[in-house]
């Protein structure tokens, strides 16, 4: 502590006249510690090509060459599918480069032609959360934090508020089916979890997934309001999506059904679903869904697990997995879909970035960042770019980041090449907060561990973090928005997130706000 | 090295029967400790229209119209500037709004039209430094970390293959200035600082600035190389410089003719440069180089302190400061490159983001962006967009991170509404690793210390850090690129770093590389 308190009086402060304290005068320059002499790398994976400036400039030209051939897409969009990677910060898409095959690499919604930037804030914090986002990114209307599908009026757990219709928010599944077209959802959590809800729910809490939930969080109040899957099968919108794909069939029965089951209201909502209409088709696992005859199926839904689906690494390594992977049900939801003659508005989320983000689970956060980027390529391969636009996003970062220094081409799970000023190695890989603290500080000796020692190298393994908290936070900066197809070029820039489901509802001709066909007539 | 292979073990997804670690199956879902249910915000300067569908119904339609307005600028540019915000990450960009005056507001730069992603990595390194990014975007072609203006034949220190020319790369200064155009470059830094000198420069080494640094480096090899600022002074491209100004005097005098002069070769490169021809000019203080008059002026060289400018926010407080503003250099060196018939290029730098992030100095970081927001906003008023593009970006980012759940319009220096496990506050500022580590960290109860009691509110406070290092270190994630003038649609999508000069000689038809004016004539 006097250490700490000599080094701040070192440091030394002027006091303005207006009272600011600004650092002395004569600050330290010292070259070697901000850009250290390092090691001289292997080079593992670098091409001699790339030492010659031949490499580089025909790179260049080559890509310029794309960039001057490409004609703008004006045509209206008759499908418009959203995919989100929930969590899916920058760095995350940096290291999940290395991780898929090196730092050359781009995953495949990168080399879409256009990006912009979008401003994640909600209404009333600083760093938003899956729901308000959710609500931005489809319904167009920025909320509060831990709620969907409702204005800001509404603040997290104001049962009231969610009870006045006029707070309802509707989202660009709505928009779309309203003008004929069909919607469906894809997602690698519960249905009724805060992403795929945006769709369909409106809701002052996020938890309220199931009746029993919603009870615990209303009381009386509760009376008159629908939990969220309740709101999926029979809500305005939920009830005429056509494909519902991902897991969270616990908020779908009472146990008395399904021994995981979770509501308490003795209903089983997917027999209902069934009882519905005789189109209506469930489907429970991989093989029944690859099995599903797209043009005889009326509506579609799959639930392939109790609570979000598991990690792909999971899936793979479990002999008797039957969940579909995220590229699975996303192709079927496009060939389902695609039998709609006016065409389909479809939302895909990779919901498990997010997820294992918060664990600090950084390999399994980039393996499912890679099976985003399969799902993105398999339907820009099956859909038509000249009728179909795509466009991939997030919803927020994480405090997740990628620092100095390790040659090209090493494990980006290793180490740095530089120890701490505690002699111990540190990983390039890390998390301003997270529930990994605890692994890598040891409360014995009250020192940071040799996280080199403690990685187990297993897809579990923690990333270490600074602040010890139960899950880790997101993070606040922008996230990128990448597009490809009709109108996608109106996607680059810096905006507000509940701008896209306008610019999307644009290239379609779709909702009430500015359309593509309104523009053309007028 | 056996984890290493263990982990490779795991990810061969073939050998699952193995037992390939995986976690355990049955994921914990805690939804309360993922998304908190958090204190309700005072939402001190969310507007009620926030709260409101219209509000962003109508922001939306807004930005649409704006985008819809906008007609592509196909003129050949007369002018190209370049700015860079020195290791300005998206972090950075997001906690910069709030410190200017909220989550809703924009940078200067964040109004251009266009934005684009730029891939850092260098050829030897996955996070590179602001030596090899500057070999790539000023002079197209990625290099070795810590060299400038070489190929990546030339690793950093190899005195060897500096000397021979055929490794040494062009930068756009020198494209441009090849076609008639003049050329100029403005930094925060001293001008033979890594960024600027990616303009005129080639060394194997960033830090041989001065000739005892290089003899310091190379010994007996050293004969018949140029330090940086020997190169600046009478190099192939610095000696044809219109505009330099910046910090960085010490570099070009022996103490005999300035005392704090590095030099140990009795020269005095100023003297030098003013002996060269009769309209060069040689400033050293704001007021002077205010008074400097455009259209009377040759060349004009500018040093306002020993090293590095000091920060804004110290002249600020300087009651003596004679250092000018970005800003005003910017603002002068266009001023001066005006009068120029065929057009030119600039570079501008705000190159102390980087140092302040560095040493884990947030408000400083933020304050410097603030200041290059400024300076970019001045460089679009005083020229016209019809023919003169201006792109701005940066080289790398950092390790910082802007954590969650803060209310919207709280300081966001402040502290997060929750506390850590260890029933401590803590900042949603910090980075991954830096020296505030020793300031955060009690080494005699080994314990995180309080933030809020250790925040002094200061312009140099440190943020806290979780690995200990002398410096902390850059980040390796995508930096933007945002982009306003002619050919601004080039710059989206995500692309290597060194495309960027490349497109910029595009537009201006500078260069040996594709150009619009072979493209209308073809």
């Amino acid at each position: 502590m006097t250490l700490t308190l000599k080094f701040f009086v070192g440091l030394g402060l002027i006091t303005l006249a207006l009272g600011a304290a600004v650092p002395k005068r004569a600050p330290v320059e010292d070259e070697e510690s901000m850009h250290p002499h390092l090691p001289r790398s292997a080079r593992a994976r670098t091409s001699s090509e790339e030492a010659t400036q031949a490499y580089w400039h025909a790179a260049s030209k080559q890509l310029l060459r794309e960039k001057l051939s490409h004609v703008r897409n004006t045509n209206r969009a008759k499908n418009i599918i959203l995919f989100l990677g929930d969590g899916m910060g920058l760095a995350t898409l940096a290291a999940a480069r290395s991780y898929i095959g090196g730092e050359e690499q781009k995953l495949s919604f990168e080399e879409f032609p256009f990006t912009g930037l979008s401003k994640v804030y909600s209404v009333d914090k600083i760093v938003p959360d899956s729901a308000c986002t959710s609500t931005s990114y489809l319904c167009g209307v920025k909320a509060n934090y831990g709620t969907i599908g409702v204005n800001g009026h509404v603040l997290r757990g104001d049962c009231q508020a969610m009870a006045n219709a006029s707070n309802h928010v509707f989202s660009l599944g709505k928009w779309a089916m309203d003008s004929g077209k069909a919607a469906g959802l894809v997602t690698t959590t519960r249905v009724t979890h805060a992403s795929p809800s945006g769709v369909y729910a409106h809701t002052a809490d996020r938890e309220w997934e199931n009746n029993a939930l919603l009870e615990e969080g209303c009381g009386e109040q509760a009376e008159g309001l629908q939990d969220i899957a309740m709101q999926l099968i029979y809500g305005e919108v939920g009830s005429r999506l056509k494909v519902m794909l991902g897991g969270g069939k616990r908020n779908f029965y009472d146990p008395e059904f399904y021994d995981k089951g979770r509501r308490t209201d003795g209903r089983n909502l997917v027999e209902e679903f069934e009882a519905l209409d005789a189109g209506n088709t469930f489907v429970k696992t991989q093989k029944k869904l690859l099995k599903v005859n797209a043009t005889e199926t009326g509506r579609l839904l799959g639930l392939f697990s109790s609570g979000h689906m598991h990690y792909h690494v999971e899936q793979l390594a479990d002999p008797e997995n039957n969940e579909p992977t995220l590229e699975e049900m996303t192709e079927k939801a496009i060939e389902v879909l695609e039998t709609e003659e006016e065409g389909y508005f479809l939302f895909v989320e990779g919901g498990k970035i997010d997820i294992s983000h918060h664990d600090t689970m950084a390999r399994i956060a980039l393996d499912e960042t890679a099976e985003l980027s399969k799902a993105v390529k398999r339907a820009r391969e099956i859909t038509n770019p000249e009728d179909t636009l795509i466009v991939v996003t997030s919803d927020h970062s994480h405090t997740f980041s990628v620092a100095g220094y390790q040659p090209r081409g090493s494990d980006i799970f290793g180490s740095a090449k530089a120890n701490g000023l505690d002699n111990k190695p540190y990983l390039p890989l890390s998390y301003a907060n997270g529930k990994s603290f605890d692994y890598y500080y040891n409360t014995e000796t009250h020192q940071r561990e040799d996280p080199v020692v403690l990685a187990t190298g297993d897809f579990d393994q923690l990333f270490p973090a600074m602040v010890p908290l139960e899950s880790e936070t997101h993070g606040g900066e922008d996230v990128a928005v990448f597009a490809s197809g009709p109108w996608a070029h109106l996607f680059t820039g810096v905006y507000e997130q509940n701008t896209i489901p306008h610019m999307m509802a644009f290239a379609a001709c779709v909702g009430d706000g500015l359309t593509a066909c309104q523009t053309a007539t007028n």
